[in-house]
C-alpha cells in the first residue's frame, strides 16, 4: 500500500487525482493539502470529496502528522518547489505536474533528491498518449525525416503553436539534420498557408469550437505516409501518467524530469 | 449507344478516357484525335491502345468522316476552345476538362451552344469526390460557419494553396458572412502557424513525399466537429465524372460549367 | 423576443437548454417545468441556475400563468407526448428531443398540430453535425455507391451498431440499390472482421475508453475516396439544433419530424 | 561503393529495385538475374531499363563472373531460398523480401550465414512505415492496453484481415495480457459489427475501391486516444527499407529476420 498526500486537492486536477487515488486499490489517501481547511476533514469542505481524510494548509505540519510515501503536487510552480523541498527533506517522494520550473529549479531539486537518495518525478505533461506521440515522432524521424505537424485546439486558446507541438519539433530536431520541406521553388499564393517553420519542419495550428486538444504528426516517404495522432478530451487523461509515476517513484533514488523517462521504449 | 470521340487521346488523361469508353457498355469509341497519326489506326501508334479505331489530327475532318454524339476533349485550353466550337457547329456535344478557360471564353461558347441548342459541359475538376466535398462544405457552412481547410499534396507541387482549396473557400464565402476564426487575442509565437486567411477562413497547406492530393474541411460547433475529406490517388478519379457528363450531355441543350451542376444535390 | 418554457429543466440536457436560452439575446426564459418545485423560483432549487424564473410541475398550470411562444421539452417520451398535446392546445409551439415516440404518436400529434395550425418539431437527434453527416452520406451515395460505415464509441456503450449508424445506412439504402461490397470471393480468415452488413453496406463498431461518439462514412470510387466524419464530445452539441428549431417553429403551421427537415440542403 | 545484383529484375518490384540502385550514389548495379536473357544486356531486353548491365539466368554463373557485395532477391520463396544459399556460399550478402519462408527455411539459412560469417536480411515487409507502425503499436500497448485495429484495402483483396493486421495483433499480444475489449454486457444487434477478435483485440477490415493499403491502430485510455496510421500507395514504399538493409547488411555477420531488427528503436 502506497500512502499518498495530494496537494492542490481542491483544484480541478487535484480533485481528479483524489478520485484516482481512491479508485486504485494499492493506493491510500493519507491527507489533502490546500489553501484552506486546516484541521478539518475533506468531507467538511465544500467542493471536496466526502472523505474522512485530514486537510492541511501547511506541508510540514502535514508530513509531521501523517505517514506518507508519495506527494502528488498539483499546485503552482512557486508553491510546488517549496512542497518538493519539504517532501524530500522528510523522505517523501514527490510527483509533480508543472511546466513552470526553470532549469535552475530542476537542477537544485535534483541535487537535493540525489543527496537524500529520494526518488522524485517532475513532468510538464502527464498524458501518456501525448508522451508516446512525442517519443514515436522522434523515433520515426530517424527513418522518415520528412515531417509536418498539425495541432488542433479549441478557439479559446491564445497561443499558437501549442507547447506540445514545439516540444515535438524540438525532439525531432535532436535526431534529424535541418532540412527544407516542400519543393525548393514552392510559392505561397496566400501568405501563411505553408505554416510556421522550425528547422525546416512546418507546423500548422487549427483553432475551432468543438475541438479540445489534438495533434497529428505526419511523416512522408516514397509511396507511403505514417501518421501519429493524439486526441485529448479532458484532464482525466493525466491520471494514468500520475499513477505510473507514483508506482515508479517508490523504487527510484533520484529525480527524473519528464514522464518519457519512466517509459520503457 | 453513345458514339464518342476522344481528343488528346495519347496524353495520360486521354488514355484513361479511352479505357473508360472501352469499358462502358453503352459507349462506343468512334475516333481518337491527337497531334500525330492522321490516317492511321490507334493500334498502329506507339503508346495508344491496340484498337481498330481511326486517328485524326484535324477535328473538322474527324467529324466529317465519323458519326459522333459526344466529344471528350482533354487537350489544352487553346486547342480545346477551337475543338468545342467545331463540335458544336457539327452537332456534337463537347465534354471538356480544363481549368484554363477565361470567363469570356465560357460566355462565348455558352452563346454558341444556346444558339445551336446543343448540350456542352466544361468542368475544371471532374473528380466527383472533390466536387461533392466542395458542395457539402458550402452546405455545412450555413449551419456550422466556423471552418478551417487543410489541403495536403506531394512535395513536387509548386503552388500553395491548391486550386481546390481556394475554390472551396470561395464557395463557402458565398453562403457565410466574413467572420474571424480563433480567439480575437490569439498570437502566433511562430509566424505562419495559423495558416493563410480567406475572409476569416484559415487554410493550411501540407507538402510531403508519399502524399498525392488530399483535402480536409473541418467545421467546428459547440461540442462537435464535422469533417469532410477527399483523397485522390490518380487520374482515374476523373473518369466517373467524365462518364456522368457524357450521359447527361445527351439530353441537354445548353452549356453547363462545373460538374456540380449535373449533380442532384 | 421568443418566450420559452423548458420542461425537464433540472436534467442534464434541460440544464444545457436553460443556459442556451439565457445566452441567446432573442430568447427569454418564461418558466421551467420539472418534477418538483412548484411555486418556487429556479434560484431556490438546488441544482438549477440562480434565476428569478418560476418553476411549475404541471404543464397546464404553467401555460395558464406565463406567456409562452415555444416549449422545449427534454423529458421522457411518455411525459413529452402529454406536454406536446397541452402545448399545442394552448397555442404554444413544442420543440421535442426524443427517440421514443412511436409512428402512431407522431401521426396523432401531427394531426393535432395541423388542426390547430401550430408549428411543432420532434427530433431524435438535435446535433446538427450528425444530421448533416447523414444527409451528406445519402447525397454522396447516389454518385459513389460503394460505402462502409465505421462508428466509434466509449466502451460503456451496450449496443452495437449505434442508432446513428443504422439510421445512416437506412438513409443510404433509400437512394442506392442493394449491392455487395468487397470482392465476391473474399474470405474472412477471422470471423467478423468484415463487420455487420446492411443491404451490402458493411458497418464496423469500435469501442474504446477515451472515445465519446464518432462516426465516419467512407465512400470509395475509382482512384479516390470521400469521407464524412462527425465527432461529438458532449450534450452541448445538441443546443445549436434546438435553437434553430425554436427559431423555425415560430413560422411553421404543422409538425415536422427530424431536424434535417429544417435544413435547406 | 556497394556492388549489387538484383534477382527478379524484370518483375514490378525488381524493376523498382533496379531504379533505386541506379539512383543511389553509393550503390552500383553489377548484374540482373531473371528467367530469360542470359548473355544479353538489360538494354536489349524488352521491359528492362536501358542499361549496359549484364543479365543472367543462373545465380552461380552470375556470381562467378561479376563482383558483387549484395544480392537483392525479389523472386519467389522457392527460387529465393536457392539464391540465398548460393549467395552466402559465394560471400555475397542477401537481402530478401518474401513472406513465404517456413521457420525451418529461416533456421537453415541462419545456420549457413552464421557458419560463413555473412550478413543476411530476410523481411516479409520492407515498408519502413509499416514496420514502425507495428513496433509503435507494440510499445504503446504496454501503457495503453485497450486497442482496436482497422485495416483498409482495395476491394480486389481476397483475404481479411490483412497479414499486417494479424502481425500487429501478434506483436501486441507479446506485451499485453489477453483482455476483453468493450463492455462485458455489450450486444451485437447486427452480427459482425464488433469485428474479428484476436486475444480480446477487435480487428475491422474495410474493402472499397479507391483504397490501396492502409492501417490504423487506435489505443484508448482515460480521456484520450492515441492513433498510429500507415498509408501505403505503391511498391516504391518498399525501396527505402531495401536500401537500408543493403547498407546494414555490409557490416553484419549473421542472418536477421524482419526489418524492425535493423531499426534503432
Amino acid at each position: 500500500m502506497i500512502n499518498i498526500v495530494v496537494a492542490g486537492a481542491k483544484g480541478k486536477m487535484g480533485a481528479e487525482a483524489v478520485r484516482m487515488v481512491q479508485a486504485e486499490k494499492d493506493f491510500s489517501l493519507a491527507a489533502a493539502v490546500d489553501l484552506e481547511g486546516a484541521g478539518k476533514k475533506m468531507k467538511d469542505i465544500d467542493g471536496m470529496e466526502p472523505l474522512d481524510v485530514p486537510v492541511y494548509t501547511d506541508m510540514q505540519a502535514c508530513l509531521d502528522e501523517v505517514k506518507a510515501d508519495v506527494l502528488i503536487d498539483l499546485t503552482s510552480p512557486g508553491v510546488g518547489k517549496k512542497h518538493m523541498q519539504i517532501a524530500i527533506q522528510n523522505g517523501v517522494r514527490p510527483v509533480v505536474g508543472t511546466t513552470g520550473f526553470s532549469e535552475e529549479d530542476v537542477e537544485e531539486l535534483s541535487q537535493l533528491a540525489a543527496e537524500k537518495q529520494i526518488g522524485a518525478v517532475i513532468a510538464p505533461n502527464f498524458a501518456i498518449g501525448a508522451v508516446l506521440l512525442m517519443k514515436f515522432s522522434q523515433l520515426a524521424a530517424k527513418y522518415m525525416p520528412d515531417v509536418e505537424i498539425i495541432e488542433q485546439h479549441h478557439d479559446k486558446k491564445l497561443d499558437a503553436p501549442s507547447g506540445t507541438a514545439v516540444k515535438t519539433a524540438q525532439m525531432i530536431s535532436e535526431v534529424r539534420d535541418e532540412r527544407p520541406q516542400g519543393h525548393p521553388d514552392e510559392e505561397e499564393q496566400l501568405s501563411g498557408v505553408r505554416g510556421g517553420e522550425h528547422e525546416g519542419m512546418h507546423i500548422h495550428s487549427v483553432r475551432l469550437p468543438g475541438l479540445v486538444a489534438h495533434q497529428e504528426v505526419i511523416f512522408g516517404g516514397e509511396g507511403q505516409t505514417l501518421t501519429v495522432r493524439h486526441d485529448s478530451l479532458n484532464r482525466t487523461s493525466f491520471m494514468p501518467g500520475i499513477k505510473l509515476a507514483c508506482q515508479h517513484v517508490m523504487t527510484m533514488s533520484s529525480l527524473v524530469y519528464g514522464l518519457e523517462q519512466l517509459l520503457d521504449i
